[in-house]
């Protein structure tokens, strides 16, 4: 799927996965690879909190996509699901123009949970956002 | 704006502090009391993950809005801003109909950080997730 | 063991579940109750850090054994055991001397994770840190 | 004090940071560089759960250590001090012989915050935990 390893939009196609609220961000898949999974949301007027800057909420969406959408493609071939479980997120930094990528690592590929963990950055490349994503893995309700 | 039964602080107005990305979402604000804040979402289609239920994001989104306005307005007072430091959700339970509502209590007023506590609950009041959000109190840039 | 005016649950015996670690660090266990559970550290110099206070691992190990015995002793009647998931901290205020006292509410009891809520209190009743505890809970090794 | 061979720092001195509590866990300094900070204790029967396996409060008690005395030997030469604010571990792997070993590294040096993303490994290099550890930095008390 994606396999270019600096893909950037469009051609990566999660096959159904993405959300209608990841549409309704307006996120872009870059990679799909568990060990450096990307997606990617260009700062517009709908997306900012009263300050001006990105809302928190847009970066634990990119995350939360992010992390899910990978994992559930990956096991899915196991006839599994993912369910997101937790996630943690620190703000470091705003972002007020551009765009907010998140990038993540799985770091724990266990039977029964996946533990990511991804980070925000600006087009600028400064850290903006450390995460971490626990995802549930169970057997798919017509195969438990 | 809030129109549940459960408003309770007749026309919450929190002051020019809805943001975009509420108004996005359709957030409707139902008590700015630290003591027990509450906002609520209802479904649409919009707001939904790959399976249908409500993303992930939408309840991170919800606290930290909910937990950030509230905090901003106190503090405002004193000449102080409110920033979203850290987050936290574990995800209990799907919510795919009706609304998802957070509710969120505030725990600790320190001089410069707040900590909430904060839970998002579906239409039959059932637990769906369980969050705290840590909020940086600073003094206001031009005060600073 | 325990001799807090707070014992709820009489003689309190965690049924052999009181930890090695426990024992190093004075842990009195006042209540095994899921929705009001209590454990207990008394101050001494073996547990500062090097400004004199608590250390915070001892908070975190309070609310550690406290949800993780609480849970095991539960599920073990019904074949299972309890391993902790993830732990997550807020450390909110010092203590320096009386004692550490964790209480814990579980918030979700689900197939396969417990989750709980608790929190940390000195001699005199101020909040000192906030918590939560995920345990996962699973079959037990020999009926797996 | 530091014996192992990935000793990085030579006669590493934590200049009187070390804590009681550390010396009642018997943490053992390996790198005080905050790219690269690492501790260690050895397995023994005083720091187990009832399980028999290390007991997760001395995941969490090596990774806040580790961080908060870097941060602070760090800060120090700014009339700074270094508070624990918020920990968070993931549990991923038990460790039931040889040692753990908390590897950490700085992720964010604010004005105000630190922070950290840490690991345990055990004697085999297998990944046990994952954690952050946030840190408070402010003014020294007669400086503030």
């Amino acid at each position: 799927m994606a396999n270019g390893d600096e893909v950037k939009t469009g051609s990566v196609d999660p096959e159904g996965l993405t959300s209608n609220f990841d549409a309704h961000l307006g996120t872009e898949w870059l990679s799909l690879d568990p060990n450096d999974a990307r997606c990617r949301v260009a700062v517009r007027d709908e997306l900012r909190q009263p300050y001006g800057i990105l809302h928190g909420g847009v970066y634990s969406t990119l995350v939360e996509s992010l992390c899910s959408v990978v994992t559930a493609v990956t096991v899915y071939e196991e006839g599994k699901i993912a369910m997101g479980q937790a996630i943690e997120v620190s703000f470091l930094r705003p972002v007020s123009e551009g765009y907010a990528e998140a990038r993540a690592v799985v770091r724990h590929r266990g039977r029964t949970t996946w533990v990511w963990q991804a980070e925000v950055l600006d087009a600028e490349e400064r850290l903006c956002a450390l995460a971490k994503m626990t995802m549930a893995v169970r057997p798919a309700p017509d195969q438990a």
